[in-house]
């Protein structure tokens, strides 16, 4: 085992989005307002969102912008009065408040002295610098989606990884509480490691507790970097 | 003044590039070399090299690559004996192994409170990455030419700064030692701010002690921290 690097998935890997989300609608919408459920609806436009860019349809746009796009239909499907623009702006920086999982920052640290450690994500580059200093997270550089503008899992994110990394792919480690990200990048030569985030989506769904094809399954941060040596 | 972020030459502005290579070289080619004569030599074939990535006679190519075969014309022409493959590779991670100046750390830990910090440099993501965990360099982010495929003085490298931290252009500060990066970066609505760095060359060249077009002239980090108020 020659472990050089690990790249990280963000959203519900190393932050609660929902959690987030629904702390920032409710404090800008009010109370009246279904947080979670409105926070739940945004996260579901945001596969289809980015398909239309990887597809073609649209050429290369950033997370916050695909968000601010969703965020209207979001708004409107709720049956929620007209938003200003300004709250609107506002509500799209809720995905750059984020807070970690509580083992993120421990592990993160223990594993830094070790390894080089960067997102992997399809979040922009201002997002994880925003999430980052929010909570300390000891990131050496921002890799992901807008450095290659192509979202994940087209194979041009997971390659860039060793690249502008300058090591072999199979020294470097992607980190995800998802399957169809560690199956993407296995398939180019990185190896893999599943996180359980059994409270990713509130209890509504349950992800497995381990991922039988990953090199390691664990539970925390801090498990991994047990894991791995650090 | 609304600065937001500020963005950093690295080689001479950050980092003492001559005395760092020198002590590599003579560390693995042994003392009968004159370290800084090849140092010095070796730098000299840096923007050459970079040109003819610019004009389109080569492909994107990352420094180290372009570091890597210029070293082999600068041994050749210092007479050296066949240097081993192995040898040259490692002479070649000098550049990631290079010492900040001494007002460096302290000036960017009082930065990083309040703004955001990122290299801009013509140094590939790995080297950065290497510079900075080797002497703490608090980067929120690691921009620059590699990122975009064009070296500075492109105009799509400065671009990338405000475009990639998602703020305007005018409150980004491009800080150099060099008024020409200075002046490639004012072209592109950028703030610069200009650091006077007597050693950089061991005072073969001594370079102006301030750029009167620049918004801000400073002799440290220090300085710079003091009078952006952070």
């Amino acid at each position: 085992m020659n472990v050089r690097a690990l790249v990280f998935d963000v959203f519900g890997t190393v932050v609660d989005w929902r959690g987030g989300v629904a702390r920032e609608v409710s404090r800008l919408l009010g109370p009246a307002v279904d947080a979670t459920a409105l926070a739940d609806d945004w996260r579901g436009r945001y596969v289809p969102s980015m398909e239309r860019v990887r597809s073609g349809e649209l050429p290369w746009t950033p997370l916050d912008a695909l968000h601010r796009s969703s965020l209207c239909s979001v708004l409107a499907d709720a049956g929620l009065a007209p938003v200003p623009d300004d709250v609107q702006d506002e509500l799209v920086l809720a995905w750059h408040r984020l807070d970690p999982w509580p083992d993120v920052v421990p592990g993160l640290r223990r594993l830094s002295r070790r390894f080089v450690l960067a997102p992997l994500s399809n979040g922009n580059v201002a997002l994880q610098v925003g999430l980052a200093r929010r909570s300390g997270l000891p990131w050496d550089c921002v890799l992901g989606a807008e450095v290659v503008r192509h979202y994940k899992p087209d194979p041009e994110v997971y390659d860039s990884a060793p690249e502008l990394l300058a090591v072999p792919p199979s020294s470097v480690v992607m980190v995800a509480a998802h399957v169809d990200d560690l199956v993407a990048a296995r398939a180019r030569g990185l190896r893999t490691a599943y996180v359980h985030r059994p409270d990713e989506f509130g209890g509504r769904v349950v992800p497995p507790a381990s991922d039988p094809e990953a090199d390691w399954s664990v539970a925390s941060f801090e498990e991994l970097a047990e894991t791995l040596g650090a």
